[in-house]
């Protein structure tokens, strides 16, 4: 194997294969033109700056890692032949962990004694309870799944939906979804945004739930039609770790409005992502090393 | 079966066999002196003031059934005689779900986000995770076991201690107690307040524990040594649902400590307790009416 492979962790350098030339590129400076010269196998380094721009600076490059599920922002930078790989699944722990995090805080009300500590005020009252909710997943894959496994044991009943009715894994199709929201107390957004996403919770979405339904959502923003929700503040809450306009400006009424929780889409970005995505590539690392197909193949460059 | 019995809710009278005579009692107010002539099973009201002041006014009483799992507040009411049952278990729904949002809490760092939505602010940054983590629950019951229910699947190692050792439920004793902090990241103390565990994490337990690690009380105040866990402020992290002392005065200086999150002893006041603890009620009505002994006896008066 020869060409060399930058990786973002020390880790997959030390635990890599003997027969790879594997570097560290952390994602600060840039590589020195003749390591750039000779990268075949490229790992995006992870964070807020991702560095795509790269790609085009490495004439040998055959494969690109990328560490998000979403890879739009790399096909712009890929040269013809050039194999995309994205990160399925290594977010799903933390945003799992995460739209747990949301219900149990709307049901316990922790932003109010949030609030209350910081002006330090001891005032009990009786709060709701996530035990006997029935929870409805919207969007019920790898996330959704994960989300359902850790909500089970607080004894809530869970219903799944899909685009696509899934009779053999008790999946609903989208089609149901007005039949069964009358009867939910908390939705779970987790869809990617599509044509077909877009405002799927709306205001008659919203009016088909009963009255102290909570809405989370851990998806998209546009998923949940923001002027829906704000006509129906007081009556419906909500549990936002993505908004739509994201990030939401300074002065939009989403922050006020009663009985809505915001966390600024932080659902992914956890500790629980690290040793998930430093195992995933040195896996990758092990496949290449193999001459085998690396997984998470999303696109080829076509030049 | 003769004499009245007063239960809290509707649900109660109207589920109880009709060889009873039963009323209900909420709590407002004083019933007329001809019903508490003639009861014979009480059944004090759940909230704030419970009136176990009545049960002297009382001179048919046979059984007091309360719904907490204290109940030194009713022994000094108690007459010769008249047997005395507890909530022992009504509140273990409630409280492990309160312990794991307070879990969740400090990890992802709700209370933050909470005071960053109240000043509109949208900054995101990476948080610690559930996963992966090392928890030690101190005083492992059945409230502990359904916090460790409820956490397993967060991918998380459970470690479980209680006074005694029980090895063939892989419980550790007190005694092993400093060799298992070091290893520990989340600390959940769920013991009720002994002459023994007063003071059970105190300055030298803290002191063994890693940077960072959490310690969670869900238990009662004075377990956790307050002035020890202010003078690791900022190396330990904390989240309370009680304290030491209750309430917290509002000049407390454990109010503004770094990385301490602070609920006023809500963990066991939601809505998980209600039908749990009304089915509680009915089942010892039907245990009333058949002649059996009630469960959960706690006390006799002995006058």
């Amino acid at each position: 194997m020869d060409g060399r492979i930058l990786v973002p962790w020390e880790q997959n350098r030390d635990n890599a294969p003997a027969s790879l030339t594997v570097e560290v590129f952390d994602g600060h400076g840039d590589p020195p033109p003749d390591v750039l010269d000779d990268v075949v196998f490229y790992v995006v380094p992870y964070g807020r700056d991702q560095r795509v721009d790269l790609i085009p600076r490495m004439p040998r490059l055959r494969a690109v890692q990328l560490l998000t599920a979403g890879y739009e922002h790399a096909l712009p930078y890929l040269p013809a032949g050039v194999r995309l790989y994205n990160g399925r699944g290594l977010h799903d722990a933390s945003t799992a962990e995460h739209a747990v995090a949301l219900i149990l805080a709307a049901q316990r009300d922790l932003f109010r004694w949030a609030e209350d500590q910081r002006s330090h005020v001891w005032q009990p009252h009786y709060t709701r309870s996530l035990a006997d909710s029935r929870v409805l997943i919207v969007g019920y894959g790898s996330i959704g799944a994960a989300i359902e496994e850790r909500l089970r044991p607080f004894g809530v009943t869970v219903v799944r939906l899909a685009r696509r009715a899934r009779p053999a894994e008790q999946v609903h199709g989208v089609d149901e979804l007005h039949r069964l929201l009358p009867t939910t107390d908390i939705v779970v957004v987790v869809t990617p945004r599509t044509p077909e996403t877009e405002g799927l919770i709306g205001a008659a979405e919203l009016a088909a739930l009963p009255d102290d339904a909570l809405v989370v959502n851990v998806g998209r923003g546009p998923v949940v039609d923001t002027e829906a929700l704000l006509a129906e503040r007081g009556r419906i809450r909500a549990a936002l770790d993505v908004t739509d306009p994201e990030p939401l400006p300074p002065d939009h009424p989403l922050w006020d409005a009663p009985g809505v929780l915001i966390t600024p889409h932080v659902a992914g970005g956890s500790a629980a992502f690290y040793p998930r995505a430093r195992r995933f590539v040195d896996e990758q690392l092990q496949r290449w090393a193999a001459g085998e197909p690396l997984v998470n193949e999303v696109a080829q460059g076509s030049g």
